[in-house]
C-alpha cells in the first residue's frame, strides 16, 4: 500500500517503518483519535502532529471549551440589551467592561487554535483575520466613543453591528457559515433575475404612471393615485409582497374595470412568477451546493481516516491491518462514553472474520459507524418485580398491566383528553370547573403511574421516548404551578398573572398528547421534531441577520417613535410621540409599540416585517419621522430576508421532506443491521413502539465498564440493539453534511 | 419476434399471415397512422379498427372537430356574462337556446367519440357518463328555471357551477385532466397534515382564549379581542395567510411585550413550518406522479407503436421491417405538412445502413422523432440582391449593411431606448416632448427597414424569431395607434381614452427591446416563454376553479354589495349600499366595487383573494351582509386555491426550471443530431443567434412537393439542419408528459 504510505508521509514524519509494529504510544493514539473524531464530525481542521499540539488540540475540541466561547459570544450578543438604546440600562462603564471581556475571551481562543494550527494556514484563514480585524475594530470604536461620550458628545456604536461576526467566525459555527456560503453562491444567480424583475418592476411603474397618473384619481385617503414614478414603483414593490392588494389596485378598478387586467398581469408575472423563479434559482443552487460539500465531505472525511489508519498500521501477513486492542482503545478515546457492548458489536462488523485486526477498509469506517446511533437495548425486568415478585405477579397486579397495555386504555384517556379540551373552552369562572381541573390532573398522574406501573421505568424514560418524557414533564409542571397558584390565591387572595399563564399554556399543552394515538400525525410530528435540530441553524443565521439589522435599526430610528401606555390620555399617544404621523396610516393602527427603541422591540418589529403583511405601513412610518430613503432599509430587509432567507428555508424544509420520503438506508447502515441480525440481537423498531417489548427492556447506552474482549460472550448475552429510528438516522446522516 | 406477432394478435385479428407481405391498402396505412399519431400526441384513446372507425376517428382527431369542440365549450362558459347577475343582461330565452345549441354539440361529438370507440370501453369511461350526466341535468334545471320563471318564481340555476365539467371531460382536455388527478393524488397526503394543521391552530386558539379572553383588551376599532373561540380560531387562519399581521398581535404586545412570544411561536409553526409541509408534500406527490405518468406514457407509447408496426411490416431475411416507402407514406399521412427534406432526414436516421427498410427499433423511434422539431434552414440571398444585384453589392449598401451588423448598431438603439424610457417618465404636456415621440417612432421604423434590408426578410420573420417579430408588431401598432390618435385628436379636437391607453402601452412594451441585448436576460426570458404553454394548463385549471367559485358566489352574495360612482354624493355610497356595512374595514376601505354582481367582477375577486391580502376583509364584508357561515366559502377557497393550486404552480415551475437547468439531451435527439453532424448539414445555434449566418439562410418549415426518395441529393443540398433551440426541446420533451 504504497499510496496509503505517502499520504501519511505527507503530513508527519514516521519515526518507526511499517515493517515493525511501532510501539503503540499514547501520542500516537491521540492523534489517529484526533483524526477519526474530525472524520466523524466532519471538521475540517489543520492542526500541528507534534505531540503537544495533538493535546491542546484535543483541548480545544473540549465541550467546555466550546461551550465557554458560546457563553461569551451570547454575553457578546446580548450587552445590546444594556446598551442605549437599552432595555435594561447600564452604565457604559458595566458594558464597556464586560464586551473589553469578551473580546479578551474571543483572543484567547484565537491564540490556542493559534498554538494548534500551523503558522502558514493560520495567517491564510480569513475567519481567523475576520475575528482580529473585529477585535481591533471594536476596540478603537469603544474608545472613540468612550472619550466622545467623556466630553459630553453623543457618538455611535457602530461596532456593535459587528459582533455577530464572532458567531459566524470561530470553527464551531461550520453551519451557520455553510448557510452564508450557500447564499453567497446564490448571489450570481439571482442577481440577474432580481435585475430583471427590477426592470420589470420599473416597466410597469412606467406604464402606471402614463395610465392613472393624468386622471386625478385619489387614494381612499384622498392623497393623488399614481402620480409620483419613485412613489409608484415603491407601491408595486410592495404589491409584490402582496402587503397593499387590493388597495392599490381600488381607485384605478373603481374608475374603469379594465384596469383591473394591468394590475392582475403584475401580480400574475411578478408576484407568481419571478418570486416562484427566485426560490426555484435559491432551491437549485442549493441542491448544487449541497451535492457539491456532500462529496467533498466525504473526500476529506476518506482523507482523515487514511492518516490515522497509517498512523496505527501494523503488517500483518501482506497487508497493513489495525490491530483489535489497538482498535478498541482508538474507539475508547474518541467516543469515552461508548458502551462496552455497543464497542463489541462494532468491532464484530469491522473484524468480520474475528481474525483479531481490522483491514483498511473496514478500519475507514470507523467514523461513519461511531455516527450511527444504535440503541442499546437491555432486556430487564420491572424493579417492583424484583424487589416483591409475589405482588407483582399476583392476578390483580396483573390485571392492572394487562389493562393498561390494552388498547383501550389508550382510546379513554384520548376521550379524557377531548373531554378536558371542552372544559377549557368553557368559561373559567364556574366553579364547577375549575374543580373539575383537579380531576383531570389527578387523572393524568394516575395515568402516567399506572405506566409506571407496568412499563418498566428505565425504558419508559429511555432517550428516545420523547413524548414519554413530554407527557411527564408536562403534567409535573402543570402540578407544580397549579399548586403554587393555588396557595398564593389561598394566601394573598389574588392570582398570579405570570403563574396563572403558565398553569394555562401548561393545561392546554397537555392536549397534544392526543397526536400521539395517531399513526400518521405522530410520523408528520417526528418528522418535523427530527428536522428541529438542523431548523437551529437557520436559527443561527437569522439571528445574525436580525441583529445586524436591529443594531442599524436601533442607531437610526430609536426615539422616533414612542409608546404611550394604552390607559394614556396624552394626545401625543394618538401620534405615538411624533407629531410627523399624525393622520399617517401607521399612526391609525395604533402601530407605536412597534419601534426600535429596544432590542426585543426591534427583534419583534424585524419578525413583522419577515411576515411581510403591512411592512410598508412600517417603513412608511419610519420614513415619515426620519427621511423617505429610510424605505430603503425596509426594501433591503425584504430583499435580504424574505427573497433569500425565507427561500433557503422553504428549500431546505423541501429536500428535508424529501430525503424523509425516501426510506433508503446507507451502505454502513445496513453493515450494521445485517450484523445485528447475523447476532440474532435485533429487535424491531416497531415491537418497541408497540410496547411489546418495552416494558421489560432497558434502553442502555452506557455501561459494562470491560475493556478487553474476553466479556464479549457476557456483553451480548441479553441485550438487544436496534439501529435508532431509521428515518432519524436518514435525516441525520444527510443533515450532517445538508444542513447548508 | 414472437413476442411483437402477439402483441398484434391481442387487439386486432390479423387477415394475411406475416410471411407474406400485405396488400397496402389506405386502411392498413390509415389504421397505423392513427396508431402512430395517438403515440405522439401521447393520446389514449382505445378505438375500432374497423375502416370505418378509423376513417371515423381521423376526422374525430381532426383540428377542425376539437377547434369547434372548444368554441362550444368558451360560448357556454361565456353564457355567465349575459345571465343574471349578468355583465350585459340578455333574456333568459336567448341564453337558454344557447346553451341548449351547446349541449347538443357536447352530445353530438359524444355520439362521434361512441362511435369510434368499443362500446364497452365507451360505457365503462367515468369522463361519457360525467358528461352525459351533466347534459341532463343542465337540461333538468333549465327546464326547471324555465317553468318557475313563467310563474314568476325566481329559481337558482345551480346547473352553472358543472360547465366546466365539459371542459375538463372531453378527451381533449387530457391536461387539464392530469392536473385535476394529480390534486386529487395528492389529497390524502395533505389532509392529515391539514388535520394537524387545523388541531395546531385550535390549540392555539384555546391558548388565546385563556389568555387574551379575560384581560378586556380591545382592537383598534375597539371591539372586544380575542373572547369568542370561533371568532379567535379564524383570525389565528387568517393569521397563517399572514393578511392580518401583525394588527392582530398588537393589542396583547401592547399589554405586556412577552405575549408577543405567543404570536411568533404561532406564525413560525403555522404560517412557515406547516406552509412549507404543504408545499412539500405537493411537490412531493407531483414528482411522484410524474415519475409514473411518464412511464405508463413511454409504456403506451411503445405498445402503439409496436402496433403500428405489426400492421406494416414485412420479412426481410430473418427479421420483420417496414419498407422505406411504406415509411414514407406513413409519416406524410401522419405529418402531412412535413417538408421532404425533413422528412429525407429522419429516414436517413432510421434506415441507418441505407438499405431501403426500416427495421422494428428504428420504426418505434419515429413518434419520438416527429415530436423533435428540426429547424430546416435554406440558405437563400437576399432579394435585393436577386432583383438589383448592382446596387445591393454596390459599397455604399456594403456599408449600411457592415453598419447594421456591427455590435455598435445594438449599442446605439440601447442608448435611444433609454433616452426614450427617461422622455417618457417626463411630462407628457410639454410639446417638445410629444414631438420627440414622433422623432423616437420614426428611429424605431428606421432600424426596422434597415434590419429588413441587411437580413434576408424570411429568415427575419423566421419562425422562431420571437423578438424580431416582438419588434415590429409593437413599432406597428404604435404606429398605427399614434396615427389614429392624431388624427381624431385633430379633427375633433379630443384625445380617445382607449387609444391613447393603448399608444402609452405599446410605447413603453417597446422598451422591453432592451432584454435581447442582454445575454442573460434573454436566456431567463426565453425559458419563462418555453414554459408559457404549459403555464396554459394552470391558466385551464384555475379557469375552471374560479368558474365553480363564481358561480355559486354570485347565486350567494349577489347584490348585495352594491357600487356607486366614486362621483356619488348618496350616503348609500359610503356602506356600498348595505347598511349592514357600516363602521366595517369592508366600507371603509371602500371596496364596494369587489362584489359579485357580474361575472368579470366576480373573477375580479376572487383572484384578490388569490393574493391572500386582505381576504378576511372580504370575507367579513359578505359575512355581514348574509352570515357568519358565507365565511366558510371563502376559507374553502383559499385552502382549495392558495394550499393546492398554487403550491402546484410553484412545484410545477421548480420542476420546469430544474429541467431547464439540467441540459442533457434525450437519446432519440443526440441521434438526430449526430445525424445532422455525420451528413454535414449542421448549424450551430449560436452562429445562428449571432447573426452570422441568418443574413443569408432561411428559415423553412415546409415546400418541395417531392414525394419520393428520388430527389435525395437535391433536397439536402444547400439545406442546413438544427434542432430547434436544445433547452426548448428538452422542455417540451418533458413538459409534453408532465404538465400535470
Amino acid at each position: 500500500m504504497p499510496g496509503a504510505h505517502r499520504a501519511a508521509g505527507l503530513h508527519r514524519p514516521r519515526p518507526s517503518s511499517p515493517e515493525e509494529p511501532p510501539a503503540l504510544e499514547d501520542q500516537d493514539l491521540l492523534l489517529a483519535a484526533a483524526y477519526v473524531s474530525d472524520a466523524q464530525y466532519n471538521r475540517n481542521v489543520p492542526f500541528e502532529t507534534s505531540p503537544q499540539a495533538v493535546r491542546l488540540y484535543h483541548f480545544y475540541n473540549h465541550w467546555t471549551m466550546r461551550a465557554a466561547t458560546y457563553f461569551f459570544i451570547w454575553v457578546d450578543l446580548a450587552l445590546a440589551l444594556f446598551e442605549e438604546p437599552a432595555l435594561f440600562p447600564l452604565p457604559f462603564l458595566a458594558t464597556s467592561i464586560a464586551e473589553v471581556l469578551c473580546l479578551t475571551a474571543f483572543f484567547g481562543r484565537l491564540v490556542h487554535f493559534a498554538k494548534v494550527t500551523p503558522q502558514m494556514v493560520f495567517w491564510k484563514d480569513t475567519k481567523n483575520i475576520c475575528i482580529m480585524v473585529t477585535i481591533v475594530l471594536t476596540l478603537i470604536d469603544l474608545i472613540t466613543y468612550g472619550s466622545l461620550e467623556a466630553v459630553n458628545i453623543h457618538g455611535v456604536r457602530w461596532s456593535r453591528a459587528l459582533r455577530p461576526v464572532f458567531l459566524i467566525n470561530f470553527p464551531e459555527s461550520r453551519q451557520i457559515r455553510r448557510a452564508f456560503r450557500s447564499i453567497r453562491n446564490t448571489l450570481p444567480d439571482i442577481l440577474y433575475v432580481f435585475l430583471l424583475f427590477i426592470f420589470s418592476v420599473l416597466i410597469f411603474s412606467l406604464m402606471a404612471l402614463k395610465l392613472f397618473g393624468d386622471r386625478g384619481l385619489k387614494t381612499v385617503q384622498g392623497s393623488p393615485y399614481f402620480t409620483n414614478i419613485l412613489d409608484i414603483a415603491f407601491e408595486l414593490y410592495v404589491l409584490v409582497t402582496t402587503a397593499n392588494s387590493p388597495d392599490v389596485m381600488m381607485p384605478a378598478y373603481e374608475f374603469n374595470w379594465w384596469y383591473s387586467l394591468y394590475f392582475i398581469t403584475y401580480i400574475i408575472i411578478n408576484t407568481y412568477i419571478f418570486m416562484s423563479v427566485f426560490l426555484a434559482v435559491v432551491y437549485n443552487n442549493y441542491r448544487k451546493h449541497l451535492k457539491n460539500e456532500i462529496r467533498t465531505l466525504a473526500y476529506l472525511k476518506r482523507h482523515k481516516m487514511i492518516e490515522a489508519f497509517n498512523i496505527l498500521k501494523v503488517k500483518v501477513g501482506t497487508e497493513f491491518v489495525v490491530k483489535e486492542a489497538q482498535w478498541r482503545q482508538l474507539a475508547k478515546v474518541v467516543e469515552p462514553d461508548i458502551s462496552s457492548s455497543h464497542l463489541e458489536l462494532l468491532l464484530r462488523i469491522s473484524d468480520e472474520g474475528q481474525k483479531g485486526y481490522v483491514d483498511k477498509t473496514n478500519f475507514l469506517r470507523l467514523a461513519d459507524l461511531l455516527n450511527i446511533q444504535v440503541v442499546t437495548i437491555n432486556i430487564k425486568r420491572h424493579p417492583l418485580e424484583a424487589w416483591m415478585p409475589r405482588v407483582y405477579q399476583s392476578s390483580p397486579s396483573l390485571l392492572v398491566q394487562k389493562m393498561v397495555r390494552h388498547r383501550i386504555f389508550v382510546w379513554v384517556y384520548d376521550v379524557i383528553i377531548l373531554i378536558n379540551a371542552i372544559f377549557i373552552a368553557l368559561d373559567e369562572k364556574n366553579p364547577l370547573i375549575s374543580y373539575a381541573e383537579w380531576l383531570f390532573l389527578s387523572l393524568y398522574i394516575i395515568e402516567i403511574l399506572l405506566k409506571l406501573y407496568t412499563y418498566e421505568p428505565r425504558a419508559y424514560f429511555g432517550r428516545k421516548q420523547f413524548w414519554n418524557w413530554f407527557d411527564t414533564l408536562i403534567i409535573i409542571a402543570a402540578l407544580v404551578a397549579t399548586v403554587a397558584n393555588t396557595t398564593i390565591q389561598s394566601a394573598r387572595k389574588y392570582n398570579s398573572q405570570q403563574i396563572l399563564d403558565i398553569v394555562l399554556i401548561l393545561r392546554i399543552l397537555r392536549l397534544l398528547r392526543v397526536i400521539v394515538s395517531i399513526q400518521r400525525f405522530r410520523v408528520i410530528v417526528t418528522t418535523l421534531i427530527n428536522i428541529g435540530p438542523t431548523m437551529l441553524t437557520f436559527g443561527g443565521l437569522v439571528l445574525v441577520v436580525y441583529y445586524v439589522f436591529a443594531i442599524i435599526g436601533m442607531e437610526v430610528f430609536h426615539g422616533k417613535v414612542h409608546f404611550f401606555d394604552p390607559g394614556s390620555t396624552s394626545p401625543d399617544a394618538l401620534v405615538c410621540g411624533n407629531p410627523a404621523l399624525k393622520d399617517s396610516a401607521f399612526a391609525r393602527g395604533r402601530y407605536c409599540r412597534n419601534n426600535f427603541n429596544d432590542l426585543p422591540a426591534s427583534l419583534i418589529l424585524l419578525t413583522e416585517l419577515t411576515v411581510v403583511n403591512q411592512w410598508h405601513i412600517l417603513a412608511d412610518g419610519f420614513a415619515l419621522v426620519t427621511h423617505q430613503a429610510a424605505k430603503l432599509y425596509f426594501i433591503g430587509f425584504h430583499v435580504v430576508v424574505v427573497i433569500l432567507i425565507v427561500n433557503i428555508f422553504i428549500a431546505f424544509i423541501l429536500e428535508a421532506f424529501f430525503v424523509a420520503y425516501s426510506l433508503e438506508k446507507s451502505e454502513v447502515e445496513t453493515a450494521i443491521e445485517k450484523k445485528i441480525q447475523e447476532l440474532g440481537v435485533g429487535v424491531q423498531e416497531e415491537e418497541v413502539q408497540d410496547g411489546k417489548l418495552i416494558d421489560n427492556v432497558d434502553a442502555k447506552d452506557s455501561g459494562f465498564s470491560g475493556d478487553d474482549g474476553d466479556n464479549k460472550r457476557k456483553a451480548l448475552k441479553g441485550l438487544y440493539f436496534r439501529i435508532a429510528s431509521k428515518s432519524k438516522v436518514q435525516d441525520r446522516g444527510c443533515f450532517a453534511a445538508a444542513d447548508v
